[in-house]
C-alpha cells in the first residue's frame, strides 16, 4: 500500500479484516508500506500492521512478495504508479478519483485494458457502491423497481471548509487534488449516480464556486486541515469549494448536481434521490444503513417511502456481519471492496468499477469544468 | 373574488377565518364571486359563502360595495382583471405567478405603483411566506443568525403528472398557464428564497424537460387532473415537466433549483435550506410546522440540526392559534395572507409581496426560459 | 355552545367551517353562546360568529332554536349539563374526558341511552379519531392489515408544566379537572387505543407522579398558564403531572403508556405504535399528517416502514380538502367530528365515541387511580 | 476467549482492532479460544485469529500465557468460569447479562472485589455504554445540562421472534438464559439507564408475557434462530417474549421500560429518551451515530430537539477514527470496551462497569420478575 493517512487507514482496516468475516479464496496479507518519511511509514507500518515498508514507491511496486497494489495517495501521483504497477504485474486498487486529467486517466485505463487481457486487473475505490443501502438500490433499480429513472438529485455536502480560517492543504491545492469539492466529493456523485441508473451522463452546464479564496498556510498538509491564527501567512485556494451542475442521462433522466464543502451542518452528507416511472429511491450517508424506497405500485392510499433498514441477511453484504438492525459503519465498504476485488481477482474477472468506469467519471468532471470556465453552456462529455 | 376552484376555496376559507382569529382593522365580508358559468358560480358562492354573484368579472371590479379585488384565476387573464381593478380603486390580491410574461407584470407592476399613489394597493400571492416557519426563517436571516448565505437549495416536487395517463388541463397549456413546472410550483422557489436571503438573483443556467409529450384531452380542465383511457383523443403538452436551474444570487450566494411534477412520491415537497457562514436552515413543506435551525454558534460538539416546532406563541402567527404542538395546516398561509393584506390596507402600507416583487419572480422564470433556450447558457435577469 | 376558551374556539371553527367544504345534509347554525360573565361571553361570541349569548346554561339548553348542545367547559360541569340538555331533547356534543368519575359517566351514559331511543344522540369528543393518520390507521387494523396486534404503545407527552413558575389554572385542580395529565390526555391515549385496536383494556398497573407539588396563584384561571414572580402565593397542585401505566387487552395484546406535561421539548407528542403479527403502525401528532406503516408481507428485504402522507383522496376525510401533500392542522379534525357527528344525526344513528365509549375510557382512567392508590397492583377496569 | 458465537465474533474483532485505531499502554493478543467442539472451536480460531484452542474452559483460565479471560457464553455458565478465572488471577470481561440470578451476581461480585484488591479486575459487556452518542449523552447528564431528570423513556424492541415459525434456540431457554427478552435486551436498558442518570432504580412494576408458547425444536440452537416446518416436534418456550415495567429511580424520575422481541419492525430499536428540568436526550439505536438534546436554556423560540451527529472529534472516542459524519458502526462500541478495559487495567483502576454494576442490574431483573409474578405489585429492588 502506498499513502497511509486517511484513505490508508481505511484501505489497512479493510484488508485486515475481509476474511474475518467474508469466505475469501485469497487471504490478504499486508506486505509492505510506501511513503516518504521512514521514520514516519515505519510508525504508521507498525499501527496499521504492515511487515516492512519502503520509501519510494518505485521498489515496492517490484517487489516479488508483493500482488496487489494499493494507491492511497493524492490524485496527481495515480497515472505514473498505476501504470508502473500493472507493467510490473500486480493488481492495482487505486483510490478516487482515478486521476487529475482526462489524458491521464485515458493512460491509466489503457494500461488497465492491457493488463486485463494478461489476468492483471485494476480497480478503482469509488467505494460508496459497497455500502450496502446503495447496493441494495442498484439491486432494485436494475430490477425495474422504479421503471424508467426520470430524475437524479445527487448532493454530496460536507462544511469543513466552512470555516476561513481553517488552514490549506493538499485537498486545496488544483496541482495536487486536480479540482476541489468537484473531484473529492463530486466525483463519486458522478460515479454512483452513473452506476445506479446504468446510465452515462452525456452532457452537464455547471458552475464552480470558491468562496474563500486565500486561507493561512499551514505546515501540515497531510490531513484534513488545521486551523492557524491571524498573523499566518495565507496562501491561494486554487481549486473549487462548491461544484452545481445539471445534467442528462444518455436513457432521458435529468439530473441536479452538487458538491460543497460549505454546506453548515452537513458533515457527511451523500445524499442521492432517484424518481422512476415505477417508483423512487433516497439515500442519506448520515443515516447510511437506511434506504428509502417508494414503490408506486403499492394500492393507492398506502404508498408512502419505506424506510429499509439495510440491516438483514437478504441485503448486500449483510450476511456477513451482525443480526438485522445492528448498523454497519463507514469503513465496511472499504472491507466490502477488498472483498469484491479479492474475489473478481480469485475467478480472474474484472472487478468494478474498473478504470474504464473511473476515465468515464473523468470525463464528466472534465465536461463540468469546461462548462463552468464557458459562462455554464452545455458541455457533451466527449467518449 | 374571481375565480372559485382550488386556490379560490384556499382564498374563501381565509376571508372567512381570518377576523375570527386575528384582532382585524377592518372585517372582510365576502361580498361577489365572479365566473363564466351562472349555474356554477352560484353553487359556488353558497358552498364558499359569498353574498352574490357576477358572471363577468367586468362587472364585479365596478361594483361600488367592493373595495377588495382577489384574482383566483388562470395566469393568462391576471393582467388585465388586475389592471382594470386598480384602474377602478379596488385594491387587488393576485394569485401567482404574477403573470404570464415580463411585459404583462411590468404592466401590473406599473399599474401597481400608481395605484399606490393614490392609497390603493396590490398584492402578489406567494402564499409561503406566511407558512409560519418560512416566516420564523426570514426573522433568523435578517437578525444575522446563520451569518453570510452561501448556499440555496431550492426544490419543489410534486408527482401529479408522473402518471401518463393523467389528462391534459390547462396547467399543461402554455397559452394559459405560460409555463409548467417551472411558473406553478418553481415561482414560489424564487419568490421565498429571494425574500429569504434578501438577495435578487442575477442570473440563472437552466434545463427545462417535458417527460411526457403528449396526454389524454379531458373535458374536465379546470382541476387538477382526471384520467383518461387509451382510446381518448390526445393533445400537446406545452409546458414543462421539469425545470432545473443553477443561480447566482446578488450578495454572492449560489443556488440549485429544481422543480418537478413528475418526483414520484413527492406530494408537495417545498423544500429550502441555506447555508450560511454561522449556520443553516432546512424546510421542507411535507413537515410544514418545523424548521431545522443549525446554529454554528453552538459549543462545538453540541452542534447539530435542531427541529424547532413552531408552534409556540413567540413564533410569527401562532399566538392566534393553538396551544404549543398543535400544528396549523395548508390553508392557514392563506389566512395570514389576509391578515397581512388587511393589516397593510388599514395602515396605509403597501403589503408584500408587492407586484414588483412578483415582477421580479417573473425576470427570474423569463432568463431561465431563455437559459433553456439557448442551451444552458448564463442568462442574466435583466431588470 | 356552553364554554369559549381553547376548547370553544375549536369547536367553534368546526361548525363554521364544516359545511364549506363536505356535503352535510344538515347545515348548522351557531345560534347561543353561554358562559358566567355577559360582557366577556358577548365578545366571544362576537369573535367566534355566535348569534346571541346566555349567561345560564339552563336557559340555553331549554331554547327551542337550539338542536344541539355542544359543552366545552371543565370536566366538573359536564354530567349536569349533558342529562339536563339530553332531557330537554337535544343532541349534545360533549368534551372529554367525559366526566370526573364513573359513577357521573354512568349516569351519562345511561341519559344518552335513553335519549337515542327517542332518536336524540349524544357525542363524546375524543377528536384524534377524526386525525386522518389514525383514521387511516385504524381502517389498516380493521382491515387485518397488521394482523393480531400484540403490542400497543402509547405515549402523550408535552412540557407545558415542566417550569415550576407556571401558575395554577382549573387543570391542576382536582376538583375541576378531576385528574392531571391522566384525564387531559391520558384520556385520549386510552379512547383512540381502545378504537384502534378494537379491544377494551382490561386491567392497568400505573404509577401517578405530581412533580412540583406547588405552583404560584395567579388571578388567570382559564387558560393554559401564565407565570407567577417568586413572592407570589403558592397553592398545591392537586392533580397528577405525569401517568405512567401498563395495561392488558382483551385480545391478548400488552401496552404502555405514558401521559406527561413535564416532559421538555415534547410539545403535543401523541405518540401510538401499534406492533401487531403481520405489520406495524406508527404515528406521532407532532408530524400529524403521516401515518407509518410496516408490512410484513412486504418481500423480504424490503420491508421497512413506510411513511404515509395522509393527504390523498383516498385517505379518511381528505378529498373535501386539498391536493396531495398540502397537509391539515390540528382544527381538521374538529371539522371531520362536526362532520361525522351532523352525518349522524341527519341518519338517524348513533354517532362515536358514545358515551358509552367516554364511560369505557373513565373506567380505565378509574382504574388507573386505584391502582396507583394501592402500589401499582393490578386492577381490573370493572365494567 | 469463551464461546465463539454472534458476541464471540464481535469480540474478536475489538480485540483484534483496538490498538489499530488507539493508543493503548498494552497490545492486545488473542491467545487462546475455548469451545467444546474441537473442529468447531479450531476453525472458529482459524476465522478469529487466534493462536490456539482448548476444549476445556478450566484449562484455558489456568494458562500461564493468559492475562486476561473474555466470557462470551451463555448465562448459565458466567458466574462459574468467571470465578475460576478471577481465582486463577486473570482480568474478566464477562458479557452482560452478568448471571442469571442475584445470588450468582453476588457471588461474582464477591469473587471480583476481592480480585480488585489484588490488582486483578473484572468488567460488565453493557457494551451500549460505549456507543459514542450514549457516551455523549451520558456527559450532557454529568454537566448537569438537562438538569434534574424528571422522565426516562427506555424501549428495546426487536422482532425476531414475531413470527411463530422462529424455532428455539438457547435464548428462549430459562435454563440457559435466565429470561427472555427481559435479561437479553431489558437487562442494557436497566444498566444504560442506571448509568446515563446516575441513579438507581429503587422499584418496579412489571408485567411479563410470552406470546408463543411453543416453537418448533431445531438441532441448530447456537445461533439466532432457524426455521423448522410444521411436522417438526415442538418444545415450549420457557422464557419471557416482553417485559414491561415501570420504575422509579432514586433521584426522582419515573420511567417506562419495555423489551420485546415481538415489536415487528424493529430490528434493533434501543431508544432511550431523557426529560429533565433543563433539557432532553434522545437516542435511538436504529440511527447510532445521532443524539438529540433539546437545550431548554436555548432562547425561547428557538428551542428544538438538535440532531447531533456524534462523529466530530470532540465526541467521545472519536477521534480516533474518521472525519466529520462518517458514522460507526455496531461493533465500535466493542472496541471502545477493550480500549477502556485495557486502560483501566494498565492503570490499575477498576474499569466500569464493575460487576458491582452487572448486580444492579440483576436485582432490578429480578425485582422485575418478582413484581410480574405478583401481579405487578409493586417491588423493590432490595440492595
Amino acid at each position: 500500500m502506498i499513502g497511509y493517512a486517511f484513505m490508508g487507514a481505511a484501505h489497512a482496516q479493510a484488508w485486515r479484516t475481509a476474511h474475518r468475516f467474508f469466505d475469501l479464496s485469497l487471504t490478504p496479507e499486508l506486505t509492505a508500506l510506501a511513503g516518504r518519511s521512514e521514520p514516519d511509514v515505519r510508525a504508521a507500518a507498525d499501527r496499521l500492521g504492515f511487515a516492512s515498508v519502503e520509501t519510494d514507491w518505485r521498489k515496492l511496486v517490484k517487489r516479488n512478495d508483493i500482488d496487489l497494489v494499493d494507491i492511497c495517495t493524492p490524485g496527481d501521483t495515480h497515472a505514473e504508479i498505476a501504470v508502473a504497477a500493472l507493467a510490473a504485474g500486480k493488481h492495482v486498487l487505486c483510490e478516487k478519483p482515478l486521476a487529475n486529467s482526462v489524458a491521464e486517466a485515458e493512460r491509466m485505463a489503457d494500461a488497465a485494458r492491457e493488463a486485463a487481457a494478461g489476468g492483471v486487473y485494476a480497480m478503482c475505490g469509488y467505494t460508496y457502491r459497497r455500502t450496502p443501502a446503495l447496493a441494495l438500490a442498484r439491486r432494485l433499480v436494475a430490477d425495474g423497481r422504479i421503471g424508467t429513472v426520470r430524475h437524479v438529485r445527487a448532493h454530496y455536502l460536507q462544511d469543513w471548509l466552512s470555516d476561513p480560517g481553517t488552514a490549506l492543504n493538499w485537498r486545496l491545492d488544483a496541482a495536487k487534488a486536480g479540482s476541489g469539492a468537484l473531484g473529492d466529493i463530486g466525483s463519486h456523485l458522478v460515479d454512483t449516480t452513473q452506476w445506479l441508473t446504468g446510465q452515462p451522463i452525456t452532457g452537464v452546464s455547471a458552475l464552480l464556486e470558491t468562496f474563500v479564496k486565500t486561507r493561512p498556510m499551514s505546515g501540515d498538509r497531510a490531513g484534513l486541515g488545521g486551523v492557524g491564527g491571524d498573523d499566518v501567512p495565507h496562501g491561494p485556494v486554487t481549486v473549487d469549494d462548491a461544484a452545481l451542475f445539471t445534467a442528462r442521462f444518455a436513457g432521458g433522466a435529468v439530473g441536479t448536481f452538487e458538491a460543497s464543502r460549505f454546506a453548515l451542518g452537513r458533515k457527511n452528507a451523500l445524499r442521492i434521490e432517484l424518481n422512476g416511472s415505477a417508483g423512487s429511491l433516497a439515500f442519506d450517508f448520515e443515516d447510511s444503513n437506511a434506504l428509502h424506497f417508494y414503490d408506486g405500485t403499492d394500492p393507492v392510499g398506502l404508498q408512502g417511502f419505506r424506510r429499509i433498514h439495510v440491516t438483514e441477511p437478504e441485503h448486500p453484504y449483510i450476511a456477513a456481519w451482525w443480526p438485522p438492525g445492528h448498523g454497519l459503519g463507514y469503513e465496511h465498504g472499504f472491507t466490502h471492496q477488498v472483498v469484491d476485488l479479492v474475489d473478481a481477482i480469485a475467478r480472474g474477472e474484472q472487478p468494478t468499477p474498473s478504470f474504464e468506469d473511473g476515465l468515464a467519471v473523468q470525463r464528466v468532471l472534465d465536461a463540468v469544468g469546461r462548462s463552468a470556465a464557458a459562462g455554464s453552456e452545455w458541455c457533451a462529455t466527449a467518449g
